[in-house]
């Protein structure tokens, strides 16, 4: 048994002592099994514990829905309030008076620190609040997000050509610079600003199909480490022996003495 | 005026527009201003919009809170709830109502994916929830956990000697690669857990004394940019000739040909 496994039935269990009233029907599923539906209702004017009872999305319009969010609170409230407040409009209240805007905080990788894409922070959240078996979707739309090319979702009221690119990373400073490169646009210009939009609709939009095949008990994980990553795990992750880090993340964006070294550096005083 | 001035207002703006009945009387003070209090109450049986009214908090009890929740949650959790948790439990409902275990997500860089320090992002949601000038308590702290050797309190309850050191990042998987190297131990060994477990507990001390600053008018960032960070910004952040990227995280630890390129590997096929 992995430790992974071991930190998902801990966070399990927790969820099941502080949660009683919740059946937690899908925790002992196979990996990848369906969301739980809770047996009780809520406690008078509080929200259930989690999961919180999951209903089907449409995809589409979780992708609208998630770029109009955007503009009026950046990427980790759009993915999240598309998502979660999807799911709250069809439950109504209590769950509707959840403060969804305090994932203001997650934009641009945390107020600008450039950590985690917000779009990814959003999802995270919101897949812990719907989903029993959250790890295994996080880590299927991590690592579609750091290798397909995206944008790959087009919502309505685009005003600039979309630049597809492939981030490399689920951060939001090489997701950014990355697409920089792509389209030749500068970090802070209105392109790369709906740049951003978009692709908090498209991760909204992938996050929701996910959601909605473990609901479904049809998830089935597309991708795969890649084998670059999987070599430096060897050594470095669980087992191996170094075993100096803990990381999911492609090595490669940061550990790569070809693309993002010093090399052109060497005249300037670092 | 920057563009992360008019994100913040923006942001202001927004929760002003979906919070009506909350008062922002600090949003309009000078940087790093008190935090606000609500004029009316919160609607029954939700909890109120944003920010919740404060409540000065015991910085020792919080850090201990934090290592107490870790144990239960992981490190997201952990600083989060200790946070926020303790603001509640004063405020009574509905605010305890609050699905606190939703950032179980965050443990080890969101279900140990490496990326933002857990301790950090439950931090970030916390002052998003508590302050209306969030972004400076979130700056100073995010720079002081990548500058500072950490963890610097100790809560009761430690079995191991505790070793600290620099994370250089405000991400999960480096902050835990400085720690192996200073302290000699594996990244999945219980010391380090321990250590995550502590270091929760210093990053929520520290967020409470910062919050608890703000709150009283007090706060001044102690923190600077690093300079070698500043030279690399010169050119590739908002203004430089490059502009082709965001981010205020330190540049060394990922750009750095010393540290962490792949000069030792050659012998490996990568």
């Amino acid at each position: 048994m992995s430790n992974r496994t071991i930190d998902r039935r801990q966070a399990l269990g927790f969820l099941a002592g502080i949660g009683g009233a919740v059946a937690l029907g899908g925790a002992t599923k196979a990996l990848g099994g369906a969301t739980s539906e809770p047996t009780t209702p809520a406690p008078k004017g509080t929200m259930a514990r989690l999961p919180w009872p999951y209903k089907t999305l449409d995809p589409e319009a979780v992708g609208q829905r998630a770029f109009d969010a955007y503009a009026k609170g950046h990427c980790m409230y759009g993915t999240f309030e598309a998502i979660v407040g999807s799911v709250a409009d069809k439950l109504g209240d209590p769950y509707k008076g959840f403060p969804f805007e305090m994932f203001i905080y997650g934009m641009g990788g945390v107020h600008g620190w450039g950590t985690l894409c917000g779009s990814l922070n959003g999802c995270a959240a919101a897949i812990q609040v719907l989903s029993a078996n959250p790890e295994p979707v996080i880590d299927e739309l991590y690592r579609w997000y750091q290798s397909v090319a995206l944008p790959d979702f087009a919502p309505k009221g685009m005003k600039f050509k979309n630049v597809p690119s492939v981030a490399g990373s689920p951060l939001c400073h090489p997701s950014i610079a990355k697409w920089c490169e792509a389209s030749g646009k500068k970090a802070y210009s209105p392109e790369r600003k709906e740049r951003c939009g978009v692709l908090t609709a498209a991760v909204a939009h992938k996050c929701a199909m996910l959601l909605n095949d473990q609901a479904a008990g049809k998830f089935a994980p597309a991708s795969a480490v890649d084998p670059r990553t999987k070599t430096c795990m060897g050594c470095h992750e669980k087992g191996g022996p170094m075993e100096n880090m803990r990381s999911k993340q492609a090595c490669a964006p940061c550990h790569s003495d070809e693309t993002l070294s010093l090399k052109g550096h060497q005249k300037i005083k670092l």
